[in-house]
């Protein structure tokens, strides 16, 4: 008889998903301290999984957190993960994994607490893509209106970004600062206190101007996967993409701008503060930069996300990368 | 049949605090986007749960959570909770409630993980008390060395510590930075950005200079209960506790400090910077605060903690509040 | 023959007020380089005219700019043109005086363009006080709901609020900013670089707190003459009103809020973020100081207002207390 | 029969220089709520001026004032201004256009003023550009002595300095602050918040050092048009001109220095804070830079501003780009 | 026979002062790393002497240098020089004394070079007070024009000023800022990175509004013997002195102004930034504080200080209390 | 017969070094008011002396001193000096000279005490290079630990940094805080206050990663000589040397670490924040640099500091470039 619930790969053990669950002990809960991955698949293949795994081990060692295994391992555990778990995911989806990594227990709760030892968490799951993306469909029309909110980027020398943890209140924040706007394709985009633009509430901003593609300086931001492949892209199809500062006129002064995710990739942004970036729509040098990505990776990036959109009945709130359900 | 676990509230229902676990799919792990309170008891009786509950439903108002029920019912819950578990308590110990609130399983995840629902997660959880306090003793004869870490304390416009939230990896990392000094009574003392002390990573400071009795500001600090209670005690001896931005300084000129968190109330502070504090003793007001204290409450509380000393084993990592392990 | 249109004193001069415009070459044009008040009457008797003046005078003085008439003389003036333009006033109105002192036309243009020196000008104009505050009659039922906008006050050591000057543009920012924001009754807040509460875009901010009035520190804040009131009213009524930096969270924590503005005297603010004050509802203490107020100067203030309502059709952008006129 | 004074286009019309005044109910006149762009011409043709309209249109953009015409209306506009008026201008004199864009009469004016609708003022302004230069050309003999205020820049994520705005008092703060130091060559350079060299009041800065010229990175800054242009005229005399943070030292440091502005186009700058930059004397790449530039327009720009000075009278304190007039 | 030549305490040794010089190799000059004090006596008695030895002993402490005696023996020390000298002091002269405590010779310095021990050096040396004061009789007609220079007080988490150190070059920089503007009665008073006023360069400042004193909060500062003194001399007659966050606005709006310093006592401030401070004049309670001064240490202070200067004949430029002598 | 004593060049005259100290009355001593340089020879030949003295030069044009030589007399007395000395040397020592200039005595002891006059004071002394670098050989082997202490570097707009003045006591704060550390390597790294790391106290500090090679932009630190010499022999080894802003994330992620200093060169950095860079061993590329250096100036430095090592007895608190000597 097959498996009617998905795996979770939890300390040492693959455990339902139902019950992969987090000690109320946990370092992870009492102090954000996690650090973590999320990565998708293209085609059932994991992308780019090693570079997870490294800034995975680059957050840990800053926090003298030992995961008592080591890259490889991690990413064999991931790989197994998946194995057992593709029979339970359909045919055109594709696998999500989220890496979880704590300091465990802590110390004084270790041993005395059944079942608790005070030894670092370690936690690999995996959920179906279309989970996130299949409410992102409409924006490759309408295009992001990305908006400013009053919460800033914790700068990097009080919490670094970089270190990709789960203290990030914050983002939330943010989040329910944008759901006060009118209209449906609103995202944060975040400010850093010296007023450049950092990073939305999980991914990253470009804009390109006279071919030229620019990203913020990676000193406020997660610096991300998908980030990082838009600089070989961009060599790809012939353009450079730069580091640089940028500010909100440059943003306003800009040809196209686009987001980048791990689960969506691209999406277009057609206005920043409601007005128009560039002619207001969903620029061609964005979608040269989306089609060479589903070359290379031989999936219709933008097709394959429309396409969930049409077999699910999601509700509209998974609009944003990752929405808050608000109670007023 | 007795119990031989202790029981948690968790959503509507009693489990053992085994099964107390959190889905990796909440946002509390997603974002540490959650609220709590860490309370303990006098001779078994809540000490102010009304003012830990008052505050924690600020925190859900403004991230905008709603637990489904009112400060009332959550009360009762904390009592019910401390009378199903007394049985399994030392006859001398005592209750240390930790309340969680999260805003539960993001919405995309509800109602696709088997058995989560987007609903926002409530836990209340009942541990001896001892488990905190027994490594503390030693500090009522050698008093704490507080020490100024590089991390400084993010600033509440980027992130209130005043909502008691899990967002608090930048503790880990001020403890971290502690744990490399000589000796064994170091503590973190966070500075804020403007160079003011802010508090320590789960306590508040004080300082007592010509019988006034000073603290921070109640700005870049969680407004600890415990703090509060200080400028009740204060008066009760005759003395004046005044807010006001402390700068090092100020603690090199003081005559005593010291700090103050739920668990051990009252802690003597006897040098910073590892230069002495007055007589580098654990001063005379301080004493007479703990013990105005003790009356009030009818338990000798430093008596209570070395005694708790005496009957057990703990590992000495214990030694600070809210201790790491670190792995090199 | 009674007059048609109301006249403007401008530099020695009764002008119709059709004609009281000022030189592109004049320095506030060149570089919101200009001084000014804007009162109001209560029974057709100004209010404060002695406070404003004296305020207008120091910003004179820090710029250096020299109006060749002394305060005593700007007051007779302002009496003089309410005098002469009664007669087209309802007999229910009352007046708006605005007076405006710059530095004049820029010395390289002054001799040169037909009928311009290089001396200050002077402007003191006076309108009916119903076109500033016809829109907000329903606030008092709705109460207002502030909101803190990206847009940060430019501190007083770049640039001082409490010089009354003309250097506004970041107001108007502000206002674009929250006129995205569902509802019908958002009101900008806008916080300092410290991250404290400021001021609205034309108005002043309180809270009550436990029977006491709080109101930001004087410091990035245009010091409002009718803020000024409020210290004599709270005493007049029993209360104390103290200034303190208020940040964010004490908004929330409030029981109470309004904002103060020369031509509407008193608003109640009725939530912070689209999150309730208090019971959310127009305060106590709030109706019990504008009825003070009401009851000092002889005019019920909120019915006035209201009827002001009753008689006039004008548009409903006039619902911020200086809106601005946006076109997408 | 000719004309006896130039004209402005106001709002649709051509009305004498003297009745181009603007409401005072105008929101230019309100918050400095107003783009603008300066001119000039070489042998009576407009220079760049695509480049000046270009940079007020995103200025407007930002600020949501729709001027209801477009770039090449406007551009019609300004030559023919300057067609009516050149009959009144001295054949070897140039035309210094003025263009204003402001909102316009706030909403609750509009219409109740006579004339006055809530419509966007725009302004064309044509006047001799010898009035502005008149009293630099001694610059050329002694240099600039560029002096660093206490005034700092308002940095652009309070104001963005890029939008071409009359929000400006604290132009004039640094102007009256320089104007108290011995010597009659002291214009002042402000620092931004991050001690760079930001700009000075109304000019762009420059320094060379080693043969390569630097100007400040183009954030606290207006990006003036005659900084764009050098950096086409370093390339044509074989140079590189670089975007750089710099710092006082630097300026120190460097062999020669150099402003930009739309009247004067370059002047040396020979000392900075009474030490002198290099030689101390006009220095020779500075020289080139301004030769090619003569070259390229065809109108020697230091003898015709000396030529200007021989046959005019000004008075003395047109000796900073815009000077105040204090009386104290 | 008497001696000709005023002899300073030295590490131990009583030595001319001509010989009173510190090793190259001392921390003193290796870092600016000493603290010291200045003081002067009233009718050849010492002023608050326990006050700057308590205040040395603070600072050293936090330095970490220990000078290898007590308060009690510097203050023996002190008095000995000051019985040695007499005989060589006018008689109406007074005893400026200035007490030198550094961290030695470097340690791989010591015992290499010949004479030089590791150790800290302590210099007590005592010289006529009409030295430093004999150039400020003028300020008692003219008052001082407090004027800010770009330079900015360095804040107390940086390096703090209330730990008198030697590590001041940023003093003399304001110094030499000031030293370029028009006039002779021009002092630096220096703002805080917030924007608030700090102090000059080696005294404090204090504003008189509405007959309370006000003096900026003991942050940003040294914490001036004399500065302390004006807290009970206000008590004396009759006055509140308070400590406040003091902005320029408030400095512009006050009704007098002064400054404290050890050799004069008070001078009168009576412009700031070239613009009267209230009447302009030597003010009424200022003078009122400076008689109690007098009548409490029994010399008449400013007569003093004139007659000082009729019987001297000193260079001008002993005009600012701690002068520069630039070379141009 | 031979000189026993070391000379010093002090003002015009060659002293005995046990005489070479400077008046209590110099502005050196009263504001660490000197700017200084530090140079070693290789093989008795002075390295880079033109450099040293142009830095001097430039720091004294900023500070208005003028040394009464030109660059040329400078490097002539340094010649002579060392000329002098030579005798007193080991055979395979090297010459460290010190070169100190000063303001001189303050204007108001000019002429007053004896033998003072108030002429800037030029001091060139010259001292065994091994004193320095003694205690240094063992980090060759077990390289350096550098850790962040809560101590800021003072940004270059409140002091500058690039001019090699003598107010560093914060220098001597940070060496205290990171004495309290565990273990013998930890040398201190400090951060500006934008969270980039600035420099040593005393030494200039670089990364490599993937082959190339990474120091802080040149903005918050002294620019080194020995940093300048990196650039060049970068390049002669085929790598490239970039100034960055480098924040600790990126020290943790680099392969190598090294830092730069006068007497010592380069010295490997082994762990930053006790947590190993790279594979926590002396790199390859740093070795690569040093031997570079090495056959350029045709010294073997690190095996000369070995041999020192064995011929000399010195304290082990030598092991820090500027040590301090604390006394608790």
């Amino acid at each position: 008889m097959g498996k009617t619930e998905r795996v979770v790969y939890f300390n040492g053990k693959f455990v339902n998903e139902s019950d992969a669950r987090i000690s109320i002990y946990d370092s992870a809960l009492m102090f954000g301290d996690m650090v973590f991955e999320m990565t998708r698949s293209f085609n059932k293949k994991q992308f780019k999984l090693e570079e997870h795994i490294d800034r995975l081990f680059k957050g840990l060692k800053i926090l003298e957190i030992n995961p008592n295994l080591d890259e490889k391992e991690l990413l064999n555990i991931c790989e197994k993960v998946q194995e057992i778990n593709e029979p339970l995911f359909d045919e055109n989806d594709e696998h999500r994994l989220m890496i979880n990594v704590s300091r465990g227990p802590l110390g004084i709760y270790g041993g005395l607490v059944s079942g608790l030892i005070s030894e670092p968490t370690v936690v690999v799951a995996d959920f179906p893509l279309k989970w996130t993306v299949v409410g992102m469909s409409k924006f490759y029309k309408t295009g992001i209106n990305c908006v400013i909110p009053s919460q800033r980027a914790i700068p990097s020398y009080l919490m670094d970004p970089k270190i990709k943890n789960r203290s990030r209140m914050w983002y939330q924040m943010a989040n329910i600062e944008i759901s006060k706007l009118n209209g449906e394709n609103n995202w944060p985009l975040l400010l850093d206190t010296d007023g450049y633009i950092a990073e939305g509430t999980g991914n990253n901003f470009f804009i390109i101007k006279n071919d030229v593609i620019f990203t913020p300086e990676p000193r406020n931001i997660l610096r991300g996967t998908r980030r990082d492949y838009i600089f070989s892209l961009a060599e790809e199809i012939g353009l450079k993409c730069i580091e640089k500062n940028i500010e909100p006129y440059d943003v306003y002064d800009a040809d196209e701008a686009f987001v980048t995710g791990t689960p969506f990739c691209i999406l277009p942004v057609t206005s920043f503060q409601f007005k128009s970036i560039g002619k207001g729509s969903y620029g061609e040098i964005t979608k040269s930069l989306l089609l060479k990505w589903s070359e290379n990776v031989g999936v219709d990036i933008e097709k394959q996300i429309k396409e969930f959109n049409l077999e699910h009945n999601l509700s509209l709130n998974a609009s944003t990368p990752y929405q808050h359900k608000s109670h007023k």
